[in-house]
């Protein structure tokens, strides 16, 4: 059992870690820092932390810091926190593009302390500490991201973390996790934004299952969305260039009239949806 | 009580009309017309139809046919049956596009019975009898889209039938089904395939429940959404432009990396999904 957990941002995401850490007794404590009083008090009504502070001094008393703020914020926030860290303190993280990420950590590497990038494939279009969960890692899978530099005994430290809350754990390369996610998670969201807001609000009554499945994503936290979108900026158009280019067969064959040509899209779309399953 | 009610084309929407139908005890038998007698003993044994026939002049002995078909085969269908039909027979019809349809209605109505055009609004990316249910049509809304000429009588019947399978019913102009439909349901079912068809299969292990969601209608069957985007051709084409003019938006925003523009188009696509709820 560890000392103490500190999480840095305890929305969703920090509030869930919070509440598996907690129910599988991870720590003495789990510690929430932020900047909301009201927020982090929340958080400790709903289990999701022991305590809280304003200030990052409190990770003096944790062995485990994990940044869970959003994407464009964590390096900074790593770096805040490794100030007033012991020796040995492992950083982690939870967003959702890691390259642009773990390389600053490797060209300028934390002095003491060590930084593994971490993305748990978890998540829920619902934000805040009160959408939080303890089982929300359960049988799903984390990606971590070492570099050639980091310390190999940090790296199983992380991934023994996220595997004791019940997550599934590789490694990956972080451009790949890059490349990857833009095409099954980035891309997706601003597909589904894009329907959305194309979509007469009036109309609504109108759609069915479909429609509501589609576009669940796009009631995410604009804000985290747009510093994700440019966080993975390159490799999200890459995948977006790949997909309207799909788009445009659709559109060529329906101007067409060619029923075979539709046909085989449709067919190929099945069969890659189909390899998922239910 | 109905003598009989006879359902052409035993798949989904067929079964679940018959299941439903049946549970109700609308009619002293519910009639299964189609091609394959494997298919339709395996509909007798689900409990979907009481019998089946592969003879179109099984209509004869039922007051209702519910033409179950694929899209393009609706039309053809109905006058098939309708040279067997008593006098006064009303035929509806569970298609996903109207205008082409209801139009040859009106220029060439039936013998002695009545056409309305329907469209409820349940489905399913699942295919065939097995997947029928018998609730499939409760708490969905049913659009009914009687023409001027249309035969009032026929038109209460038709929304009665829905009703008692616990379905809301409004009507509906046709060329308004459509043009909203396009956007509510074909648009969606179009970039769900092309999302599919896009990723990678080996990237699948790395999706999450945004990607599952999103692309979950990809899997519907092909050859009927073949016949749906075709016969809804320029309403479908409509509304892609729509929301190409809105992915483009979103690929000029990522390039210039405004966070502005972004943030205001993810807002935009939030408060649209929000209009819904769960």
């Amino acid at each position: 059992m560890l000392e103490g957990i500190a999480i840095v941002g305890i929305g969703l995401i920090g509030g869930s870690v919070g509440l598996a850490a907690r129910s599988r007794k991870l720590a003495k404590k789990v510690v929430g820092i932020g900047r909301s009083p009201e927020k982090l008090a929340e958080a400790v009504r709903l289990g999701a932390i022991d305590q809280f502070s304003l200030q990052l001094t409190a990770v003096a008393e944790c062995e485990l810091v994990v940044v869970c703020t959003p994407v464009g914020r964590i390096a900074r926030d790593v770096r805040s926190c490794a100030r007033f860290a012991k020796p040995g303190t492992l950083f982690i993280d939870a967003g959702s593009t890691k390259g642009d990420l773990v390389w600053g950590f490797d060209i300028d590497p934390l002095d003491g302390s060590d930084f593994v990038g971490c993305h748990p494939l978890a998540g829920s279009q619902k934000s805040g500490v009160t959408a939080a969960r303890d089982d929300l890692f359960e049988n799903r899978l984390t990606i971590v991201t070492p570099l050639a530099l980091t310390n190999p005994e940090a790296v199983e430290k992380a991934k023994a973390f996220w595997k004791s809350l019940g997550s599934r754990v590789i490694e990956m390369d972080p451009v790949e996790h890059d490349q990857i996610l833009a095409m099954t998670s980035h891309l997706p969201h601003l597909l589904a934004s894009a329907m959305a807001m194309t979509t007469p609000q009036d109309w609504l009554s109108y759609s069915a299952g479909g429609w509501r499945d589609q576009t669940r994503i796009a009631a995410g936290e604009p804000e985290n969305w747009t510093q994700i979108f440019l966080a993975n900026r390159e490799m999200l158009l890459n995948s977006l260039s790949l997909v309207e280019r799909n788009i445009s067969a659709f559109r060529a064959a329906i101007e067409a009239k060619d029923a075979t040509a539709l046909l085989q899209l449709l067919l190929k779309g099945k069969e890659h949806r189909d390899a998922l399953g239910d």
